[in-house]
């Protein structure tokens, strides 16, 4: 917990929020400045300020919570998007996920999707490194 | 298992993949039409269209995956999206998860953000109509 976060004093119940779902480890309620109906936050309870800062048994059951809001609202097109760092339109520094309905091209999440051209030799050389790693 | 699906296919060895990670569950690797240095797609092996196509056990390493992958990289700022739908960007029909490094502001995932008027009577509404579903 970080004293000063948003999300954790929405956790704390320090400020109200419009709460869908609550566990021990996950919490999930409406955006209230929504890009469209249904637009919802699935957040681990754990503080840490990108994905990678999560431990795994924090984040196992975020996508099933997920999921189930996306059934529970009924939608079939939608967009989920966890954003790290400000660069990547992070805003809140406490790792949340959106779930983003797309109920037309006017309204939900805007993509632009500036395809590189892929150098094969460079993408080998770069899968190598990151299999050394990983 | 689907006969015609590509991502079926990457993951029964049919078709070549610039494989990172393979566990019984996920099957992590580079997208060859890359948005950044490092752009990954981490998938279940399980097959289904959308996520709430995906049983929950078959969802649960997923994020831990994407994480390991984003640490072995060594990147800070980056977008992970998941599209349900050809209106959401959908391309191909098996859940796939994008691993998308944000370098710069020119390479790497775009966004629009269409924020909306929040109505709080109608999101208060909305609430009581997924909890009762949830």
């Amino acid at each position: 917990m970080a004293a000063a976060c948003i999300f954790c004093k929405i956790i704390r119940g320090e400020i109200p929020s419009m709460k869908i779902f609550e566990s021990d480890k996950t919490l999930a309620f409406l955006d209230i400045g929504p890009l469209s109906k249904g637009h919802s936050l699935i957040i681990p309870k754990y503080h840490g300020a990108k994905l990678h800062d999560i431990p795994d048994d924090q984040l196992a059951e975020v996508l099933s919570v997920t999921k189930r809001i996306a059934i529970a609202q009924g939608v079939q097109d939608y967009n989920i998007l966890q954003n790290n760092g400000r660069i990547a339109h992070q805003e809140v520094d406490h790792v949340h996920f959106h779930l983003i309905p797309k109920p037309n091209e006017e309204e939900g999440l805007g993509i632009r999707w500036p395809t590189k051209a892929a150098d094969k030799d460079q993408l080998t050389k770069l899968l190598e490194d990151i299999k050394a790693k990983v």
